[in-house]
């Protein structure tokens, strides 16, 4: 019987399928920290996550594709709560308590994940349904475009996955 | 110090707590791409998650199951989204967009999924709460009965393991 | 080459971001069951999963805190469901359900926790942005406070990690 050589894979994937405020901070919280462990950190940005890396509202092709493309968030400063939202009051109010209490707030997170080499896939499928293009996502190297396979592949590496 | 022997575990265990629309077809996705690199994969309905194997509506013994077998969605035709619903409107919407991009619809991915041999477990403690018998379900050859000792069985032999 | 000793490390690390009836519930059955099986258990309570340990409703400093400490439930008897609450509703729907079958209740499953040694780590930043206390959580000789870097320690050493 052959032994298998182990090598001890840390790593962290992370299927970010919410766009809301509060699950997307516990998401980049845990993916920062990963990171700056010495972690490989892969976030897969899927359905409303992916409103997170938008820059532009774009434009939309057809009515159906207007009408979502127009209730999607764009960015990171645009999402609520995915509780006691209320409208868009609760996510205020949370922006307000995080900066009262000089917490990092979702923005500053995005912005440590790229300074750490977080990488960034795009679901491709989820780009195909919501209408959206590469060209309206935010600039960044280390984003890129991919699929439930590279998800996979990533995972088998990785030892913690999470889907938020 | 003895040398343990590893063998290279993959397979996915996934949790189906969500019902919704856009949470399931996440799932099956991932679920369909693991079968297809030849992961054993088990899905565990729980809570909401069990509708999406609801063939009947079927009948509640007194008015409180009545109420929740009322109101629980009956198949992966009948599910909403999990934001932007908007009543079943967002959910009707994400239908058409899917079938225009000509992506797989849910009913697609569950048919694939058990093309590709994955095993469906459905939660007996939720069926006990939500008073669904096993008569309502789906007919699948590989659909059986389980507790949170099934999945923590096949959890501790999968690669990766996601609560949805 | 040097083959590398693996210890076959069980264990479960979850993070409890929900404070829903339902996710709580699936999160404290998994966690029963886990700890039943001799793993060793870290639950974290982050975000509305922190409104679980709350004894008291406690005051809050400044017209913001105020506001959410009296929107955020106190103790698991309070919280509602993840769908179909209607304003708490569904989660008494829920409660009467879940008494008429003999099943546990949510307290039930939280004592069975306890009793069986499962770890609570209350997160630092949540308590810090919500403005809960410690002297407002409960009394729990294993709970203890933590942040990211916690989770992932904890999560290395687990073989199953789950965010609910």
């Amino acid at each position: 019987m052959a032994l298998t050589e182990t090598v001890e894979k840390k790593g962290l994937s992370l299927i970010l399928f919410s766009g809301d405020l509060d699950k997307a901070m516990a998401a980049f919280t845990i993916a920062c920290a990963a990171a700056g462990r010495g972690y490989p950190v892969y976030i897969f940005f899927t359905f409303w996550g992916i409103s997170l890396l938008r820059k532009e509202r774009g434009r939309g092709k057809g009515v159906l594709e207007k009408m979502f493309k127009l209730l999607l968030p764009v960015g990171p400063e645009k999402t609520g709560l995915s509780k006691l939202n209320f409208c868009g009051i609760g996510g205020a109010l949370m922006r307000l308590l995080i900066r009262k209490r000089g917490t990092q707030s979702l923005q500053e997170l995005i912005e440590m994940a790229m300074e750490r080499k977080v990488n960034f896939i795009a679901c491709q499928a989820s780009m195909k349904i919501l209408g959206l293009r590469r060209s309206e996502l935010i600039s960044y190297d280390l984003l890129t475009e991919g699929n439930a396979e590279t998800f996979l592949e990533k995972a088998e590496a990785s030892k913690v996955q999470l889907f938020i």
